[in-house]
C-alpha cells in the first residue's frame, strides 16, 4: 500500500522455462508483448476496483502539485523525504488508512507518464474484471537501453546515477522516481557487446542454473557463482560465493576433526583415568547427589560417561582448538582473496559503495506519533535520545529475557529431577537424568526457535526507531541487533553448561539452595564436557534441521497454500473463465517474494558460531555443518531459482557488515575455546597431577586426587540418605572437588591443589589466547589478500592504459602536426579534404558499441590556432580534463 | 662512484635565504645560469683529473654499444637489472674498482645528450682546476615543466611513469636515466595553475620555512606541514606530520601522567603498606641478604625505597595503563585520520603506491660472489635459501649478544655487589647499592647505545643478503630488522628487571648461586617495581639526551669539519684563488647528504615503546618524551633545513610499515602492561590479602603476611652472617616470598597464598588484556578512519563530476544535433563556418594551462555521417574510452 503499486515483478526466466518445458519452445508465447515481439522486462502489480471512478485523466496541473506536496488532503505539514527528486514521498505517507482509489490511480498514470517520457514501452491489460490485480508490462528499448548502459559506464556512480538501483528496492522506493524523469536499467549487469548477446545471457541462465546448480544432485560440484551473479546479481552471487567458499573449508576441518574424534576413540582403552574410573576394585564410595532421596554410589557406575568424556576430552582436542581457531582465520583471509578475485571478475573493483537515503518512513506508516521524526532536516542528538534509549533498555530486557528463559530450564530440571528422585518407582529413578535431560534440552530448543523469530522482529523494531540516515546503515544496524540477539539467545544454554553448570552446587554439607528447598545442579560425574557435548549437538542439529525443513520449506510452502487458497476463495470464476490466459507474470505472482539475505546469512553465521566457539568440546561440529551446508546450498538455490520472485538485482562488493561479524565471531572464538579448554575439560588438572603431585610421573592415581574428602557426621539434620544400601559403615564418602579433607585445620576450605590449579588454568587461558593471536595474525600477514595473478593483471592493465594514452597523445600531435602544416599552405584553399584515414586513430581504440554501417568518421580540422596553443589543447589528456573539471 | 656523478644537488632555497640574508635580495644572483635568467633547478657533480685527455666525444654509435650491455670492459655476461629501459646498469657493474675515466666522460657526455634531448638546458664550468669538482648545472624550461605536469596528471602512476621519482632517489638510480628519453621532473608537487606561481611556491617556502618552523622559539606553535612538504615532498612531510601528531598527543597523556603521579605523592602518607614498612615498633628482623658478609637487618631501614615505590606503585597506576593503552589506539585512529586528510589536500588520494625494481647491485657492489644473483632473472627458492639461513641465524645471534650483554651486567652486578661487601671498609659497604646500580645502569647503556649502531649496520647487510625485488620491499625489510633488533636492545635489561629479576633467588637456605659462588641478585626490599622505573628513566633519559646531542648534532658538525679540513688541505689553493667564485652549489656540497628518514622515525618509535609498554610502572614517561620531543622537533626541522644537502621529494601516500609497528607496540603494550602491574607491582597481592585473608578487611598486616619464616638453624654451613650485632637471639628471619612456615608439614614449599596470589595474577592478566582489547576495538570502531568533512567532499566531488559529464554530453549531443541539421540543409555548401561559441562548450571548463592567447580553438565538423551512429560515437564518455582500452 506503500506505493500504488503491489508489487513489482522482475520476470525470472527459470520459471518461464520450468513452465514451458513441456510446451513449445518459443519462449516469447508467454514472455512478450501483444505483439509477440517485444519482450517483456518488468512487471508492475497493482489491486483495483472496478466502483472507482475517477478514470479521467486529470489535468497534468492538479498532478504537480500534488507531487509537490502541497495537495490538501492527508499530507501533514512537512515534506518527509528526499527533496525536489523524490516529492512522491508525501504520497506514501498519506494519513488516511485507505487512501482514495482516485488518488492511487492519478499517482500511477504520472508514473507511467514519466516511464513512457523516459521512452519505455507499456502494456497493460484491460481492466475488464470487477477487482483484481492489474499487470503493467514494461519494455524497455534497445535505445533505453544502450543510453543508459552508456551512462552506467561512467564507472562513478553517485546519488545521480543511484536511481538504477533504487528501482529494484522496489516496494519501499517506486515513490522516489515519480517526478525522477530518467528511467534506469540495471544494464550495468549485462556485459553486453551487441544488441544480440543481451538475452544471451538470460537465455544461458535460464537454461542452466536450474541444471547445473538447484539439484541436489549436483553436490559434489562447484556453484555457477558467474551465472548465479548474472542472473541474480552481485549481491546474491556473494552470498553463494561466500557459502561455497565457506562449505569447501569445512571439509579439511570435518576431516581433522574426525581424525581427533577417533583419536580418542582408538586411546579411551588406555586412558588410566577413564580405566580408574570404571575400575570397580578402588571403589570409590560417593556421596549422595540430592539430600535424603538419594543414596551413596560406587564411581565405577559413572564408568560409561567417563569413557564416553574421554572421546571428547583428550589432548588432542587441545591441538584442535587451536587448528580451528588458526582455520577461522585463514578462512576469512581465503574469503578476503575470493572475493577479490570475484570483484576483479565481475569488474566492480572500481565500484564505490554508495548510500542511499533510508526510508524509514515507509517502514513507520504505523507510528504516526514519530511523523515528526522522519522529516528530512537533520535529527539532533535530542531527537535521537529516545530511540537510543529504547534501544538500550531493549536488549537489555531481552538479555533479561533469555538469562530467565535459560533459569526457567535450569529450574525444570532441578525441581523434576527432584520430584523424580523422590518418586517410590524405582523405574522413574533410575531413568532420572535421561529423561530431565532429554526433555529439558528439548524445552531449551523450542525456546530458542520461538526467541529467535521474536528477536528478529524486536530488532526490526529497534533499527527502525533509531532512523539511521541511510539503507546501508538501516541494515547493519538491523544485523548487528538480530545477531546479537540471536546469537545471545542459541548460545547462552550452551554458555551455563560450559561455565557456570555445577560451579555454584556448593560441597556436601554445605550445598546451594534455590527456593530453599531445591540444590543448585551439578555436572554428570563424567564432568561438564560430555554435557557440553551433548547440549551443543542436540541445539545444533536441531536448530538446522528444524529451521531447513519447517521454517525454510514448510512454512513458505504452507504460505502460498494459503494465498492460493485464498486468492481462489476471492475469485473462483474470473480464474475459471480465463484459463488460458493465465501469463507468466501471474504464475510469477503467485510466488513468494523475496525478503532479503539477512536470514540465510544469519543462519549460516550462527552455525559458524557452533563450529568455532566451542569447537573444543565437540569435534565433530564441523562435519555437522558441511552436512549441513551441502544440502542448503541445493535447498537455498531451489528455493531462489523456483520458490520465490526474482530478487531485484543489487550490486554489492563484499559481505559487508557480515564480514565483521564473521571476524568478531573468529577472535572471541579463542577466549572461548581457551575457557573450554581449561576450566571445562580435565586437561589442565590431569597435567597438573602429572607434573606435580603424582609420584611415579603417571597418571596412576589421577582419580583418587581429584577427589576431596567428606565426612558424613557433618551431614546436616535431614539430608542424611534415608534409605541406604551402602550407609552403614561408612564414615567418609568423596566428591569432586580439590577441598581440605575433614581431619585438616581448615576443612572443606579450597585446598592448595585447588589454586595450583586454578593458576595453571589461567595461565593456559593467557598461554593459549596470545599464542593462537600471534599466530592468527602471522596467517593474516603471510596471506595476501590479493591473488598474485589479479595484482599482476591489475598492473598490467594499468600499464596498458598509460600506453594507450601515451600512444594516443603521440598520434594526436602527429596528425596535428600533418594538419597544421598542410593548414599552412592550404590556408587559401576554401574546401580541406581531410582523409578519412588520419582522423581514425583518434577513435580506432574503440570497440564500443558501433553499429556496423560503414559512414565515414567525424573529421576535425583544425583552424588559424596557433600551433603550440593547439597542441597543448590536444594533448589534454581525457583523465586530465576529470582532474581539471574536479579541482572546480 | 656508482654512477658518473659523485653527487646530485637540489639547490636548498633556504640555504640561499640564509646566505642572502645580509646581501642584495636578488636570489639569482646565486641560483642562476650565467644569463642571470634561467634558474638553476638541479646541479649534477663529479670528480674528475686533468690528466684525463679522452674529452674528443666519441661516435654515437660506440656509445649506443656501450649502453647496450656488450662493451667488452669489465661487463660481465648477464644484463644485470631492469631490460629494455634500464641497460645503463650494465655500466654501474662495471668490474674493476677505478673504471678508466674515459669511459665515465662518455657516459656523462651522453648522458648528457639525453638531458638535452629532453629539452633541458646545461650550463657547465670550464675545467679550469687541475682536479677537483665540476658541477653541471640544468635548468628545466617551462615548456618542459608543462608536459611532464601534464603527463602527470594522468593519476595512475605506473612503471611507464616511475621514472619521475627514480630521479630522485639519484645517488642510487641516476643510472636508470640513461637511455630513457623522457626526462621527468617532480612537478606533480607543484600545484600550479600558471606559469607564474610556479616558483612562487619555493620563494614562500624559502622565507617562511626557517622562520616558522625551524626555531626553538616555536615550539609552541604547530607546523608548517603544507609548506615542509611542499619544499620536501610528501614522504618527509608525513613524517614531521606524524611526529606533530604524536606530540600533541603526548600532552594529555603527560597530564594524565602527571596526575597519576601526584596521585602516588599525596597517598604516600596515608598508604597503610608502606606506614607498616616505616614503623620501627612492627620491627621485622629480615634474613641477610648474601651469605656470611652480611647482617640480618630490620625492615624499617628501607623505608624510603617502600614510599618511593609507592609514587609509583598505586592503584591509580592501573587506571593509567588502560588509559595508555586506550590512548595508543587513539594515537593510531588519529593519526589514520590526519593521513587521510593529508591525503586529501596534498591531492594523494588518487595516488597508488608503485614498486621500484630494487637496485641491490648496486649496493652490493663489493659481494663480487653474489653477482650471479643480481641478475633479473627471477630467483628460485634454492637461490634465496643461504641468504634467508644467514638471516636467520644472524638474528638468533644477535639475540644471543644482546643477552649475553644483559646477563654481563648481571655478572657485574652480582660480583662487585659482592666483593664490595666483603670489603672492611664500612663507607664502601653502604655504598654498595647505590654505586653498583648506578655503574651497571651507565654500562647498560652504553652497550645499548653501541649495539644499536651495530645492529643498525647489521640489519642493512642481512637485507641485502635477502635481495628483495623491489625498493619499498627493501626498505620495509630493513626497518622490521633493524627494529626488532634495536627494540630487543633497548628493551632486553628492561624486560629483565621486570619480569625475571629476583624470582631465581631462591629462598634463605637454599639459594640459587651462579659459578657457584655468586648468590643471583634480588630486588631491593622496596619491590623490583623501583627498580624497573630507575632503569626504565635512566634508559629513557640517556638514549635520548646522548642520542639528540651526541649522534644528532655532534657528530655531523664533527663530520662536516672533517670534511672541510680535508677538502682545505687537498685544495687549499684554489679556494683562496677564486673567493668571489663559491657559488650555492659549492656551499650545498659541503653539507651532509640526507641519509633517509629511518634514524629519525626509529628514534620515536622506541620512544614510544617507553611510553606505552612499561607505562605502568612510570607514568612520568610521557612527559619525558614530551619534552624530548619538542625539542626533537625544531632539532631535525634545523638540521633538515640548514645542516642537510636538501633530500630528494619522494610521494608517499602514508608512513608505510612504521604504522604496522606501531600498531604492533600498541598490541604488545597490553599484555606488557597486565604483566607490569600484576607480577612486578603489589597491586594483586594488596588486593588479594585485603579481600581473601585480611581480618578487618583493611590492609593492616599487610606487610607480615607478605614476610614468610625461615629458622636460622636451618642456614647452611659457611653462610650464616659472620659478624652479627642481632644475630644473637634470633631463631627466625623473615623473607619476603609467600613459603610455608619451617614448622608447617612442607617448610619452605610454596603456601596456598602462594597459589591464590598467582591465580589472582594471572585472571588479573586475562581480564586486562581482554578489557583493554575490547575497548580498543570499540575505540577503533568509533572513530572512523575518514573525518565526516572529507568523505563529504570527495562525495561532491563525484556528484560534481557526474554533473559535469552529464553536462558535457547533453552540450555535445546539442552541438552535434544543432551541426547535423546544418549539414542536412548545407550539404552542397563548400564551406561551413561554425561559430566558435558551439564549439566553445568543449573546453570550457578547462582552467588548465592555456596562454592567454586569442586564437580561435579548433573547430568540428561531421559530415554524411548518420545521425544516430554519431550521437552514439560522440556521447561515449572519455572515461568509458579508457575502460574500452583497458578491456582491450
Amino acid at each position: 500500500m506503500e506505493t500504488p503499486w503491489v508489487h513489482c515483478i522482475l520476470l525470472s526466466p527459470v520459471q518461464v522455462a520450468n513452465n514451458l518445458m513441456d510446451m513449445d519452445q518459443d519462449p516469447c508465447k508467454r514472455l512478450c508483448f501483444a505483439d509477440g515481439r517485444r519482450k517483456v522486462d518488468y512487471v508492475l502489480v497493482y489491486h483495483y476496483r472496478k466502483r472507482s471512478s475517477v478514470r479521467g485523466s486529470p489535468s497534468q496541473h492538479r498532478l504537480s502539485v500534488i507531487s509537490n506536496g502541497s495537495y490538501p488532503l492527508g499530507v501533514e505539514g512537512k515534506d518527509p523525504e528526499g527533496g525536489k527528486d523524490e516529492p512522491a514521498e508525501v504520497v506514501v505517507d498519506v494519513g488516511p488508512p485507505i487512501p482514495a482509489d482516485g488518488e492511487k490511480i492519478m499517482i500511477r498514470e504520472e508514473f507511467e507518464g514519466n516511464l513512457k517520457d523516459a521512452g519505455l514501452e507499456i502494456e497493460r491489460d484491460k481492466e475488464n474484471k470487477a477487482h483484481g490485480h492489474a499487470f503493467i508490462r514494461l519494455h524497455a528499448p534497445w535505445q533505453v537501453l544502450s543510453r543508459e548502459a552508456e551512462f552506467l559506464k561512467i564507472k562513478v556512480p553517485t546519488k545521480k546515477v543511484r536511481h538504477s538501483r533504487d528501482l529494484f528496492d522496489c516496494q519501499n522506493n517506486l515513490g522516489n522516481l515519480w517526478k525522477s524523469h530518467r528511467y534506469f536499467w540495471p544494464f550495468c549487469r549485462y556485459n553486453i557487446n551487441s544488441k544480440d548477446t543481451f538475452f544471451d545471457n538470460a537465455t544461458r541462465s535460464r537454461i542452466l542454473l536450474h541444471d547445473e546448480w538447484a539439484r541436489y544432485g549436483a553436490f559434489y560440484k562447484y556453484q555457477p557463482v558467474d551465472l548465479i551473479r548474472k542472473y541474480f546479481g552481485e549481491k546474491i552471487g556473494l552470498y553463494f560465493a561466500w557459502l561455497g567458499v565457506y562449505t569447501q573449508l569445512l571439509i579439511p576441518a570435518s576431516v581433522v576433526g574426525i581424525i581427533v574424534f577417533f583419536y580418542g576413540w582408538a586411546t579411551v582403552e588406555t586412558n588410566i583415568p577413564s580405566q580408574e574410573m570404571c575400575d570397580e576394585d578402588q571403589n570409590f564410595t560417593m556421596c549422595p547427589l540430592c539430600d535424603r532421596a538419594c543414596d551413596y554410589w560406587h564411581l565405577s557406575t559413572a564408568c560409561g560417561t567417563a569413557r564416553a568424556s574421554h572421546l571428547f576430552d583428550n589432548p588432542a582436542t587441545v591441538f584442535f582448538a587451536i587448528f580451528m581457531s588458526l582455520w577461522a582465520v585463514m578462512f576469512l583471509e581465503y574469503w578476503k582473496r575470493r572475493q577479490i578475485s570475484l570483484n576483479y571478475s565481475w569488474d566492480l573493483t572500481g565500484m564505490e559503495e554508495e548510500e542511499v537515503r533510508s526510508h524509514t518512513n515507509t517502514r513507520k506508516k504505523k507510528n504516526k506519533n514519530n511523523k515528526n521524526e522522519t522529516g528530512h532536516e537533520k535529527l539532533t542528538w535530542r531527537d535521537r535520545l529516545p530511540g537510543y534509549l529504547i534501544n538500550i533498555s531493549s536488549i537489555l530486557f531481552m538479555f533479561g529475557v533469555t538469562c530467565s528463559a535459560v533459569f526457567s530450564v535450569i529450574i525444570y530440571r532441578i525441581t523434576i529431577s527432584a520430584l523424580m528422585a523422590m518418586s517410590p518407582d524405582p523405574e522413574v529413578k533410575s531413568n532420572v537424568r535421561v529423561t530431565v535431560t532429554a526433555t529439558a534440552v528439548i524445552i531449551n530448543l523450542v525456546v530458542i526457535l520461538i526467541l529467535d523469530e521474536i528477536y528478529g522482529m524486536v530488532a526490526a523494531w529497534l533499527t527502525e526507531l533509531e532512523i539511521p540516515k541511510t539503507e546501508t546503515d538501516f541494515e547493519e544496524r538491523l544485523i548487528l541487533k538480530a545477531f546479537l540477539l540471536k546469537f545471545m539467545n542459541a548460545y547462552a544454554p550452551i554458555f551455563y553448561v560450559a561455565f557456570f553448570k555445577g560451579r555454584f552446587a556448593g560441597h556436601p554439607g554445605e550445598y546451594v539452595y534455590v527456593f530453599n528447598d531445591y540444590r543448585m545442579e551439578e555436572c554428570a560425574p563424567g564432568g561438564c564436557l560430555i554435557e557440553l557435548c551433548i547440549q551443543l549437538s542436540i541445539i545444533m542439529l536441531g536448530k538446522q534441521l528444524i529451521q531447513n525443513n519447517i521454517f525454510e520449506i514448510g512454512i513458505p510452502k504452507l504460505k502460498k497454500l494459503c494465498r492460493t487458497l485464498k486468492d481462489k476463495e476471492r475469485a473462483p470464476k474470473e480464474i475459471v473463465e480465463q484459463p488460458g490466459r493465465r501469463q507468466q507474470w501471474h504464475l510469477d505472482y503467485d510466488l513468494e517474494p523475496f525478503d532479503g539475505l539477512t536470514p540465510e546469512y544469519m543462519e549460516m553465521i550462527i552455525q559458524f558460531g557452533f563450529v568455532s566457539l566451542f569447537v573444543a568440546s565437540f569435534p565433530l561440529a564441523p562435519l555437522f555443518a558441511l552436512l549441513n551446508n551441502v544440502i542448503e546450498i541445493r535447498l537455498d538455490a531451489k528455493k531462489f531459482v523456483t520458490e520465490l520472485r526474482r530478487p531485484e538485482a543489487i550490486r554489492a562488493k563484499d559481505i559487508g557488515i557480515w564480514y565483521n561479524i564473521l571476524s568478531g565471531l573468529g577472535k572471541f572464538s579463542v577466549i572461548i575455546n581457551a575457557f573450554v579448554i581449561s576450566f571445562t575439560s580435565d586437561f589442565i588438572p590431569r597435567l597438573v597431577y602429572q607434573y606435580m603431585f603424582s609420584e611415579t610421573g603417571t597418571m596412576h592415581g589421577f582419580i583418587n586426587h581429584t577427589l576431596s574428602y567428606f565426612n558424613v557426621s557433618n551431614f546436616k539434620p535431614g539430608t542424611v540418605p534415608s534409605i541406604s544400601s551402602l550407609g552403614k559403615d561408612i564414615t567418609f564418602c568423596r566428591y569432586k572437588d580439590y577441598r581440605e579433607p575433614p581431619w585438616s585445620s581448615e576443612p572443606y576450605q579450597f585446598s592448595k591443589q585447588y589454586w595450583s590449579i586454578l593458576a595453571a588454568r589461567l595461565g593456559f587461558v593467557i598461554l593459549f589466547q596470545n599464542l593462537v593471536i600471534t599466530m592468527s595474525m602471522l596467517v593474516a600477514w603471510v596471506i595476501p589478500d590479493m591473488p598474485k595473478n589479479i595484482s599482476e593483471q591489475l598492473k598490467k592493465e594499468k600499464t596498458l592504459l598509460v600506453d594507450v594514452f601515451l600512444n594516443e597523445e603521440k598520434e594526436k600531435l602527429q596528425l596535428i602536426q600533418s594538419l597544421f602544416s598542410r593548414d599552412l599552405t592550404q590556408e587559401q584553399q576554401e574546401e580541406l579534404n581531410v582523409s578519412d584515414q588520419t582522423s581514425l586513430p583518434l577513435h580506432q581504440t574503440q570497440p564500443g558499441p558501433h553499429p556496423p554501417t560503414s559512414s565515414p568518421a567525424p573529421r576535425t580540422r583544425p583552424r588559424a590556432a596557433s600551433f603550440s596553443q593547439f597542441t597543448r589543447q590536444m594533448s589534454m589528456s581525457p583523465q586530465s580534463n576529470i582532474t581539471q573539471h574536479t579541482a572546480v
